[in-house]
């Protein structure tokens, strides 16, 4: 059984190297993949173009750029270059979409208002950069959760009134239901997103409960938590979106388990949950 | 030094009686203080309001009510009967403002818009108590990272989307700044909620990272986090709200200090990082 617009993004089996990653998707039915950058740098861009393109598989997004909240100046000068390189790599590992984590407050710095400015500014300065590769800078609302520390985006609203200031070819945003299952506006907001062209990504994950204590590693294998993903896929559906779906889950029992094992139990979940809707 | 319109939410010295709490208030120069219902109901509700009234505090609100997301049946109905007590309380403890956690999904249900809609039913039958209590229904957005088991209300524009179905004089909302201080449209909420004369209850306390392991207990004293109290404050002060000024502090580390010490250093961050901006 192949998993057709099911992608594994690697963050759910997150100790497996890029070419273990790769032969995990391969061996259990997927066609498509979600990379990260550190896995790729690990064996160098070179080498890791040529493992994909040996795997057959589709590359649905690279994780991730953004993390450019800081005060002009060096860090954030530096913050750019590197989402530069990141677009370039996007590029050339043959995928469409860079997925965008904005960050958080810079050290000591209460101005939420400010830093979210220069998340907006920051695609500006990146939006001939996107072009030219031909890869979309993908605005992810994070939960906010991690407002202060991680991502300072963090509804789908929020992240399409930045990406709507720039052409939909260069700018787009992540629906992650994970991030945005609780947001009352959710289903106007994908509409919203679908109507300008601008939904790069459908991610799937779930939220459970107790919510676990380090809350960076509390993400449920879609079944496992309280979301409706029904709803939501619809509205995505319905919204015009016929990109690839992926699933990522930071959690650490389940990057414990045996990879192949892992990738199979999201599939299923998938196969139940996600695609009857689609 | 008293003072003024800063009030003690009694949950930020939990582990006092009713009867310390009033005290370590009169002691520390307080003129008003929040009361949980559990406490009062320890020394029974006629002792209670003796207690009280001998202290010479205001009493700012009274918490909580709400928890009615159950669907029809005898939870719900036992829910809502105890919502009338906690009104009655209110009435006879003096205070005008009843604070209302909506609760989540009931348990093996992911229906979170059926569960919202229970929530505005629940106020509906409970307004013509609320009016001959002469107490409000005070609804206060909880952070969406309590959506699933704490509260299906999240934002300050979903709760005024409910209260103002019903008379200013029933149904509220708070203002806590710990629950919305992420949200991209706080300050315009804050003046939609102070036009209509929604705003109930204003409570400061503030966001603290890493987020602590019980997600429960990660509330900080105002000036530890990251909020930026400053345009908040002003908002509401814009918004017309003149009562008072609550600070409800959830922490372990809090809890296991001396009463009147925490009494004391909230009261002082007050006067500092509040009070200016009245």
């Amino acid at each position: 059984m192949t998993h057709g617009r099911f992608s594994l993004n690697q963050a759910t089996i997150k100790y497996a190297s890029l070419a273990e990653a790769l032969q995990v998707a391969v061996d259990t039915g997927y066609e498509s993949i979600g990379l990260w950058r550190e896995p790729v740098q690990e064996v160098g861009l070179d080498k890791a173009v040529e493992l994909v393109t040996d795997s057959g598989l589709r590359v649905s997004s690279l994780c991730r750029g953004g993390f450019f909240t800081g005060q002009p100046g060096p860090v954030r000068d530096a913050a750019l270059d590197d989402n530069r390189r990141a677009l370039d790599e996007a590029r050339r590992l043959g995928t469409d979409t860079l997925v965008l984590v904005a960050g958080g407050l810079p050290e000591g710095d209460r101005d939420l208002a400010g830093a979210r400015e220069r998340v907006r500014d920051a695609i500006g300065e990146l939006a001939d950069d996107a072009r030219a590769a031909g890869v979309r800078l993908a605005i992810e609302p994070l939960h906010p959760m991690y407002a202060a520390d991680r991502a300072v985006i963090n509804t789908l609203g929020q992240a399409l009134d930045i990406a709507e200031q720039f052409p939909a070819e260069v700018a787009g945003v992540v629906v992650d239901t994970f991030h945005i299952w609780w947001d009352p506006q959710v289903l106007e907001q994908i509409a919203r997103a679908g109507a300008g062209g601008r939904i790069t990504s459908y991610q799937v994950c779930d939220w459970i409960t107790p919510l676990p204590a380090d809350n960076l590693l509390s993400r449920g294998i879609v079944g496992d938590g309280h979301i409706d993903f029904t709803p939501i896929t619809r509205a995505v559906v319905a919204a015009g979106y016929t990109g690839d779906i992926e699933t990522e889950v930071f959690h650490a029992d389940v990057w414990a388990r045996p990879y192949a094992e892992v990738a199979a139990e999201v599939a299923d979940r998938y196969h139940r949950l996600i695609e009857p809707d689609l």
